[in-house]
């Protein structure tokens, strides 16, 4: 955040600049979202990514936005799709507004993010976007399919949440790079220190789910359990339950089927087993990549940054 | 369709090849919409239009497949936005598969006519179809905004449609002068032209919606009427309505409280005013608006396909 901090107040202004619309409606509601306090986290790794690869001017503001509004744009799409009815403890733009203004304004900052792309000029970074967001849609199509399912291997669980979380972190981090002109051996170190982030931050999600700190995020616990997710917890636990566990799960997760109390056992199950715990341990694994994609780049401000900011992904689970 | 037609079905093979992915639901919804009997009136008009630019070469093709793709996109999102039944008389994704998938397949096409825009190599044409697509998703939260309103005037239902629908069919046109390297003249040229063909297109459209010859493209008589949507007849047959009209227009519409026996009446008062007819009259001006658009290009083949789909776009009307 130091280090970014200047960037980042710029990157907020272009985001408030170019939301604005003769719809009234879209940025009203592009605001709650975007003002609701995410972490801007996507956008801060092609600031310091750039950083990194010692870019000067100021290509990465609205390269940084436009990953914000990717971003957001699916988190619009997220909740509708999910028919979710808090994000970070405020009501969502589906509650607010309802389902319809919220897929065409998710539509509109898709949009949006890619006119601030053509605005840059880089066909490389069109293509690494447009390859990013593509494959986003393909993760949350698969997501669909495999959801309700609790006896997907782990390796088809990392596939869907390499798709619809790590791609966006690995594409906002490759772009530094483009911008930089570093070519293809930095590109690739970045694009993988960004995917192997993105899979750890988005296992440390998956156990927040299950854990009473989570509720500082402003989250409620147990969002995923009773929307049917299956997430690395569930699977651990249904691997490693008995007979009787595991007709728990397929009953509440599998048939969605379920009761007053039965988080409270879901709970109980993923301790015993330690199921939150080896997802944690699963996350340090993916955050040791994503260190080890650092190690080409000379040390310094930018890089020490970017491990901080693994920790950080880790360390919010305690 | 004779002059295109070797091409129609290049596209139409893009178009198939291009929908493929690793999860299985993205190709079998794209495919249920792709296939179920669109007039790829869009994608044609981008071959007929670089094909009058004389151009020779085989992009016109990967773009004509990327305009069909936002299309269908936007189709997707449409029938979740407005709740549909049916499209061209076949059940909707939406009620086939959910709106989960119908959202999340849309974002896939999307981002996918993006990678193939990417991939063609020309920020201009990316250019383009950016600045459409953020247009037609402003023009439908524009229409949601104005939803259920019968008292905007006839020009805020213009701005509407041509964000939209037309903004899509000028594009459409556009691109076919940029690939040919034929200059802003002829870019803005056609632009105009597929800009009020598409003002035109929806106007007969929306007519189409309370005339009963509409059966015959699979559609169901009322469907914007059940919906609340405010179209010209509606506007026009309100204007021109006693007060006892305006309270039918007022309930029906802007209350969407209807009952049985409602949209005979409705016909009836769009008949007793010709608004109807009227609002036909209206899609002639822009008909001809865009004929004379084509001025600038020496008469031949590729001329007279495209003044023969403005025919073709009103003719349907009778």
């Amino acid at each position: 955040m130091q280090l970014v901090g200047d960037d980042l107040s710029k990157v907020n202004h272009a985001i408030l600049d170019r939301m604005d619309s003769r719809a009234p409606l879209i940025p009203q509601l592009a605001g709650h979202i975007i003002a609701s306090g995410g972490k801007r986290l996507r956008p801060m790794l092609t600031l310091a990514c750039s950083r990194l690869c010692g870019y000067v001017g100021e290509r990465q503001i609205g390269l940084a936005a436009a990953v914000e509004f990717i971003h957001t744009a699916s988190l619009l799409h997220d909740d509708v799709v999910d028919e979710s009815d808090l994000r970070r403890g405020d009501a969502t733009a589906n509650v607010l507004w309802g389902n319809q203004p919220s897929v065409l304004v998710g539509d509109f900052l898709f949009s949006r993010a890619f006119q601030i792309m053509v605005a840059d000029g880089s066909l490389e970074v069109l293509r690494v976007l447009a390859n990013a967001s593509a494959v986003i849609a393909e993760g949350e199509v698969m997501q669909l399919e495999t959801m309700n399912n609790v006896e997907i291997p782990e390796e088809k669980y990392l596939e869907v949440i390499s798709a619809k979380t790590a791609a966006l972190f690995a594409a906002a981090c490759r772009i530094g790079a483009v911008i930089a002109g570093r070519g293809y051996v930095e590109e690739d170190a970045l694009e993988s220190f960004g995917r192997n982030l993105g899979i750890a931050f988005q296992l440390i999600d998956d156990t927040l789910d299950y854990s009473a700190q989570q509720a500082t995020f402003g989250k409620t616990v147990g969002d995923d359990f009773r929307e049917g997710k299956v997430t690395l917890p569930v699977l651990l636990a249904f691997r490693r339950g008995d007979d009787e566990a595991r007709a728990f799960w397929r009953r509440c997760i599998g048939d969605g089927k379920q009761n007053d109390g039965d988080l409270d056992r879901a709970i109980t199950y993923l301790h015993q087993h330690d199921a939150l715990h080896d997802s944690i341990e699963r996350a340090r694994h993916y955050g040791a990549m994503a260190r080890d994609g650092l190690g080409i780049f000379p040390d310094g401000e930018a890089k020490r940054a970017l491990t901080d900011v693994v920790d950080f992904c880790i360390e919010r689970a305690y």
